[in-house]
């Protein structure tokens, strides 16, 4: 293979396995027709960076932020104090109490997170994500966002489309949140990004569509494969994600009729990525070997993290 | 305008404003940039017959009547009495009931919908109704289902296509029954096909998507726009229907930023349409004016309506 394919890749197994893979899906005589090649990515902490917390959390702390400066009453209640203050530590913690079981403090969040699309239609939503992105800064690189893609794994989005892929964005995170931005940072365009939603309500006075006060669903775990049929009605040949929520999609690609590749991304570099960690991949970086996934080392098969600063 | 590129269309000021808006699009001053021109067509009665039954009934009814002689024991009970006997008349009073208020025999018959698909994979599915269309024959027409597409608007597809539009397909009728064809008889792509859906679930043991027993929403009316956006995230600039089902999504394409075209289908040819009917479309005709639908004359603009008998 031509190093240039694929620069940001180190010649480690790992990309001689995904290359091996894609040109045997691409080329010979157990080539797959094009329109079934069908790759799908998790996006945080598998296209771009996720620590020291989601961009969305960034953005939606900034709105409680601007939401309790306008109405000062609520700057005692949560969410918006954590907003307030900066002090997060609420926020994980409210997480934590919905995996024991209590879901006080996460429905307190959702109702408040809700709140911030409820009525407005969709262009206007866009509208404003947008604006976040021309200003936001990541708070412990202090690099737009959107220069925190993971360069080797745009490289491999382009791989993949000269093999005759189409790629698409499987995210946890909401989809309307990402599909302003993602073509001109991954060249993947809105129809082609998944992910978890927001209520939607047709307005018949004005002819749009606007939020409703609700989530509409949870893009995680078994919920992603449910997704990838809905809006593709194919079964990927390649999925990457890099947590415990994207096993069932990596199975999912794994076990199809054509062995597909399930590629999960370890964040173990701790001097190039922002913050190296295993919580919440532990239980996928434990399967990894049974269940055939190809382990991405961004310490050993990553010869570059970010994009050089522009 | 060549008459090459619409040869089922009559030249009438309904082709002549189809071809003056796309070439607009398209070129020009005021042309859009190509990956906004999305168009979107709703299926039964647009782009192929849905007289005198939807294909999906043809189709539901004949595992009914499979199911009832598998076990006697149903056959007294609907709506599997309707099925062997073939007297369908109760179904459509069950959906008259409904918009009279009384969902009973409606849920019966959602019921033994969803107990069709309970628990088959998507794959399995695919397969069934694959195999209803290899020999399922229109029962008026006696021609295959697969070819009783309304030529002049698949004509509209390839000619929207070659001015840089993505067509899509937004059905009232069920997703997952259209997929399985679309690319053979329209060149619409199952990622493409957009529509009423059946309940999903991720089966971990298998790694496969099933079929739960339930719908997961009924793509008609306001919920049409909520799809297009869910799937498509961008508002189309034409859209074309049959039915009062489709107002919204005319008035959304409508009504955006850039004005859009809505073709309404008139099926008002006693000859050469296999059903001339307004029933359903009774407000969207009695709107067209008021709403700037284009209405497009079966009788009087379509040169032909089926594609000539292969």
């Amino acid at each position: 293979m031509d190093d240039a394919t694929l620069p940001s890749w180190r010649d480690t197994p790992t990309r001689r396995a995904i290359e091996a893979f894609v040109t045997g899906v691409a080329t010979g005589p157990d080539a797959v027709p094009a329109e079934e090649r069908v790759a799908v990515f998790d996006n945080d902490g598998t296209l771009w960076t996720e620590k020291p917390m989601p961009t969305q959390l960034h953005y939606v702390v900034e709105r409680w932020r601007e939401v309790a400066l306008a109405d000062p009453s609520l700057a005692d209640t949560q969410p918006y104090r954590a907003a307030v203050t900066g002090d997060l530590a609420w926020l994980g913690a409210a997480v934590e109490k919905h995996y024991a079981g209590d879901d006080s403090d996460l429905g307190t969040i959702i109702a408040a997170l809700v709140g911030l699309t409820d009525g407005l239609d969709v262009e206007q939503y866009a509208a404003a994500v947008s604006a976040f992105f021309r200003t936001a800064r990541h708070p412990v690189l202090h690099r737009p966002y959107t220069e925190l893609v993971y360069q080797p794994m745009v490289e491999l989005l382009r791989y993949l489309e000269r093999h005759g892929f189409t790629c698409y964005i499987v995210s946890g995170g909401e989809r309307d949140f990402l599909r302003p931005l993602t073509q001109s940072i991954y060249g993947i365009p809105p129809e082609r990004v998944v992910g978890s939603a927001l209520g939607l309500t047709y307005d018949e006075a004005t002819g749009s569509v606007r939020y409703s006060p609700a989530l509409a669903f949870f893009d995680d775990g078994p919920e992603k494969p449910v997704r990838i049929w809905s809006r593709i009605g194919r079964r990927p040949l390649l999925a990457a994600g890099n947590s415990n929520g994207d096993m069932p999609m990596l199975d999912h690609a794994r076990r199809g009729p054509r062995r597909g590749l399930a590629l999960l991304i370890h964040h173990d570099d701790h001097d190039r990525d922002d913050a190296p960690y295993d919580a919440g991949a532990d239980k996928a970086l434990a399967a990894a070997r049974e269940r055939g996934y190809t382990v991405v080392s961004v310490r050993d098969d990553w010869a570059s993290v970010f994009p050089a600063p522009s």
